[in-house]
């Protein structure tokens, strides 16, 4: 699997890409991460790649040119399954969306930033807008590196026990159980006795209970 | 303002911090964002900071003695308004909640791994659990910048323009209208008339009928 990602500041992207299952991932040749500099792409002598918004208002736009320059070079070399635009107008992420990307071979995603993107980015290249969450973000870098990370741990041989992502929170319908490991009490805070008991069913029924009522506290809406 | 974020991947996160506004940020002095490497609070000869989980069960579960050793390292030297958790059992991250975070002095911001962390970690010390949504990741450490950047960028002279950050989506109700910049016509593709007629009623009637159309269609749950 192949993700591009264009963006005004590569640099940013740098350290989350080089370390832990993202790096594992493209060592084993599992995925490919690229990041473009959108500056690159950039067609006028000062190499902007944003301008005022035409009607007036604060904050820069990004210009349409240097996006299609470098989308229409990539598409040339090879043929993408999905243009990502990260935007908090997009529709939000979730595990089945992460899901459903990580059988995908080859995607696009664009970064945004400042005040936003031309809208004809969006209406002429873009197959999808998604959005990490409710909340305001500098650019689209993060986001587009927790998809990344969400997408490509899913990619079967990423991760080295493969149970592990099956069991996570969100791949069920429930919440993940309390967890515990040594000591067994530490400054008379104790690990809950069935844990030692050794008696495996008992501690699945514990272990079930829990996330059953640690979902039902903190996330009704799972359970409907 | 300051964060404390604790991690075993602590080179993950360089480049997230030291670019764009978050460097901006720290160069004023308005956010000081120290990442402390959790190995290094290892007691142990081997510098383990996870171990087996108890009761069973793939995943390694981390250890509280490390965490310990570094959150009351740090609360000796100064008081702290949170402890946050990033996990996805927390309560999912929105603008309201970065906005209530923005007036904080001190945050420490715990990054888990593997299966989980000890669930005594979150009993003792933890004030809040975040998630930034229904999605697993590899770690914690992408949530935790997603944290600091929502927040610092709230913190007023980090922005240069501070009526950008108001404007943007979700510090209202509505979505942002479509923005457009230079050329006027792009291979065929034409801004609205609108937004070139230097007519500013019009102008602010058509982004807002554009905005409330765009946030019925993507959001409605907005506007309840």
């Amino acid at each position: 699997m192949r993700f591009d990602i264009i963006t005004v500041l590569p640099a940013l992207l740098e350290s989350p890409f080089a370390h832990s299952i993202l790096q594992r991932a493209q060592k084993k040749g599992i995925a490919e991460i690229v990041v473009h500099n959108l500056r690159d792409y950039a067609t006028n002598k000062q190499k902007s790649v944003d301008d005022y918004q035409y009607g007036g208002g604060s904050g820069m736009v990004m210009s349409i040119e240097p996006f299609a320059a470098c989308i229409e070079k990539l598409q040339a070399e090879r043929q993408y399954d999905e243009i990502i635009f990260m935007s908090p107008d997009g529709v939000t992420l979730n595990q089945s969306t992460a899901n459903e990307l990580s059988i995908k071979k080859n995607i696009i995603i664009l970064c945004g930033h400042y005040k936003g993107i031309d809208q004809r980015i969006r209406d002429i290249f873009v197959t999808r807008e998604i959005s990490v969450g409710d909340y305001v973000l500098s650019g689209g870098e993060l986001p587009a590196a927790i998809v990344v990370d969400a997408v490509v741990r899913l990619i079967p041989g990423v991760l080295n026990d493969e149970t592990s992502a099956l069991s996570d929170s969100f791949q069920g319908e429930l919440l993940d159980a309390p967890v515990y490991t040594r000591p067994a009490d530490w400054r008379g805070h104790k690990v809950p006795d069935v844990l030692l008991s050794g008696h495996e069913a008992k501690v699945n029924e514990w272990r079930h209970e829990q996330a059953l009522e640690r979902t039902k506290l903190r996330r009704p809406d799972l359970l409907e």
